[in-house]
């Protein structure tokens, strides 16, 4: 790995353009967009879940959003779509030098093309990760809150789920001294979400060295699930895990062009590992597993990844900062109610505990009362209780619907 | 597991239409494709691997065809592109509806939905199928000659490849009795392919009948691979695994539009599993490593299983059966080379071991001299020294031209 510059600061939040949401062709990120009958999770599937129903509800729970991705995605699906014969793809080299264009340009760190490994999609990989390094009833840790899918996933290969608790009451800090005293010898990896899922917090350089010398500590594989990486609000910088040092040799880098890009469907992501003996054995894993990226999600990322997707990318975090300022105006004008200030991620993180209520309340008014579909905290683990997930990666107009409702629906609290 | 009918044969050879190939939108079978500077892998890559030029070699090596799916297929995938969101997908009713129709339409026997599994293609299908029934160390089988892939998952798995010797003298026939003589007891798994590929056979009944009696005998789980079940030659009838008695709490069925379909780049197959016990344990592999299928490859598989998709099957099965026959009758033309003779997929093993010739001199002959693209006998393992697998499923013009290239390059063979 060639960092290609440790300071200054990695270059998230260093535009490549002037970031102007621009009007026309895919820039348009008010343009409705009904999802509905397309067989989406999110719209077509939240009246089976909540009791909303597609007809009048708002979905802000499943975490894709409802742009569409920028031209030159589009063009590369159609180019395969005109095409039309759908046999075995070919190399991956345009992908992976992609990759590592947009890891430079974007991240402030180099990978080598041969240090990426496509799998199908992210929570894939980290299934890759726990049967490369860890055995059935082997301790994985999770810090908690944290994404539902890491849970079913570590679980499902019969690992032991370990919820590392981040301190609530201060914003979901890190709290590794208390850890410390929870491992038992049997912990094998940590799932690191950076920036956070579901809490939106973006990690500093110091607490990911906290986090690198805890790994180091209890001698752990750190996978560091870096999806959201590319959608960090002004004010914030992500620092990319390759740039910590001291972890390089226990390091899996996982990242995808399906949040950033709204690519989820597409099922393609990448690991990306800069120890030699690790990629060895990660290698022999996808090859015992037939792991072999599909021909869409190949070209949809290496065209994302670019210059072009760069700008779009810019020009959405200006239209989600939007979003963000309007929402959390509108959530914390609730007495009692309070989103946990938004650093990165379009996936607010609401603390109703203020409220007095218990969570099947909370989720009562929100799903009946405002007909919006949102994630209970409970689905989160520990210290999600209290909670909801909102997803506000969509049109303006459903986030000012939305925040209407839920005026309607709280409207007694005091 | 209801089996529509037991007897009579299944449906695979009675057509669903004329079968007559009807000129026009995706269903001229002569319309030259040009596959070139797509990244597909037969014809970007076989210059690499072969050094045969796509300027004006001829690819007739992987296993995929040069045709487009029929217009339901290309209708699904535009659907998806023109609204142009690809977040996550929803539920997978409608495919494995479709699944259990063609079943039981083409096939003769009718599973139920929730015996269908969707995975990132079948290698990805065997590998889950490894994981869920063998531990590291264990003995898997297959008949060899066998498809290359099958032994890369298997030893990739780090489980024993165990290569069970079709009888070569007799056009690849079974050995029941010699293999009762290699067991040990170690072995878990028998991965059939059926039809077979490379030879091309179709197994009979009562084949399957002692293949049956042979996984019993040694308590194996059989993996019947089945997705070149769709190309079947007139004069022969496949018989699905599940319409043989005795195997339904031993068995996994995988299958795809892949092959039939010209859809292996979708990296979506099916593993469906009668039995109930052996799907909580699939279930909870592909739970353990995020399995999910692609929002691409479900309804292009979901648009191919159906009337429209059965009319088009027969269509290219007329316009590959003349393929087979002209290619059979040039290859056969040449002194000491035969082709056996094919009974189901495109995918046609020559014998040329009459020529007296080692294979790295018909490599020689085949790459160098007639500029065609084909893999060797010996990728196969056991039985495949002095064969080669050559793909028809092409342009007739591709066929008429390579066959006119081998008379040139094999023309002193007396």
């Amino acid at each position: 790995m060639r960092p290609a510059q440790r300071d200054p600061l990695p270059l998230a939040t260093q535009r490549l353009a002037s970031g102007a949401t621009k009007k026309g062709e895919q820039m348009d990120f008010d343009e409705k967009i009904d999802r509905r009958g397309t067989n989406c999770n999110k719209w077509d599937h939240m009246e089976r879940v909540y009791g909303v129903s597609p007809d009048d509800g708002i979905a802000m729970w499943v975490a894709d959003s409802d742009f569409r991705p920028p031209a030159c995605v589009q063009r590369a699906v159609q180019k395969i779509t005109d095409h039309g014969v759908y046999g075995y793809g070919g190399d991956k080299d345009a992908y992976r030098q992609a990759v590592c264009w947009w890891m430079e340009h974007r991240h402030g760190w180099r990978p080598e093309p041969e240090m990426v490994f496509a799998t199908s999609g992210l929570v894939n990989a980290v299934g890759l990760c726990l049967h490369s390094w860890s055995d059935p009833g082997d301790r994985v840790l999770v810090m908690s809150p944290h994404y539902h899918a890491f849970g079913r996933v570590v679980r499902g290969a019969q690992r032991e789920l370990v919820e590392l608790p981040l301190r609530v009451e201060n914003d979901f800090d890190l709290d590794v001294h208390a850890w410390d005293a929870m491992m038992t010898g049997a912990e094998k990896i940590l799932i690191l979400c950076s920036p956070h899922n579901p809490t939106g917090r973006v990690w500093s350089r110091a607490e990911l060295m906290e986090i690198a010398d805890f790994v180091r500590r209890h001698d752990l594989l750190l996978v560091s699930d870096e999806v959201h990486a590319d959608l960090i609000y002004p004010g914030h910088s992500h620092a990319a895990m390759p740039l910590v040092d001291g972890v390089e040799d226990r390091l899996v880098v996982l990242h995808s062009a399906s949040k950033p890009f709204n690519l989820a469907g597409a099922y393609l992501g990448q690991a990306i590992i800069p120890d030699p003996k690790l990629r060895a054995v990660f290698a022999k894993t996808c090859l015992g597993l037939g792991i072999s990226p599909n021909m869409f999600g190949v070209p949809m990322t290496t065209a994302a990844f670019s210059p072009e997707g760069a700008k779009w990318i810019d020009a959405q975090m200006d239209y989600l900062d939007a979003n963000r300022a309007a929402w959390e105006d509108g959530i914390n004008a609730l007495p009692g109610v309070r989103a946990v200030p938004l650093q990165a991620t379009y996936l607010s993180w609401v603390d109703f505990r203020g409220t007095g209520m218990t969570q099947a309340e909370v989720n009562g008014r929100v799903y009946k009362d405002a007909r919006i579909a949102a994630h209970a905290g409970t689905d989160f683990g520990l210290g999600g209780d209290g909670f909801m997930r909102f997803n506000i990666g969509t049109q303006r107009a459903n986030i000012t619907e939305a925040l209407s409702r839920l005026h309607d629906a709280f409207g007694d609290l005091q």
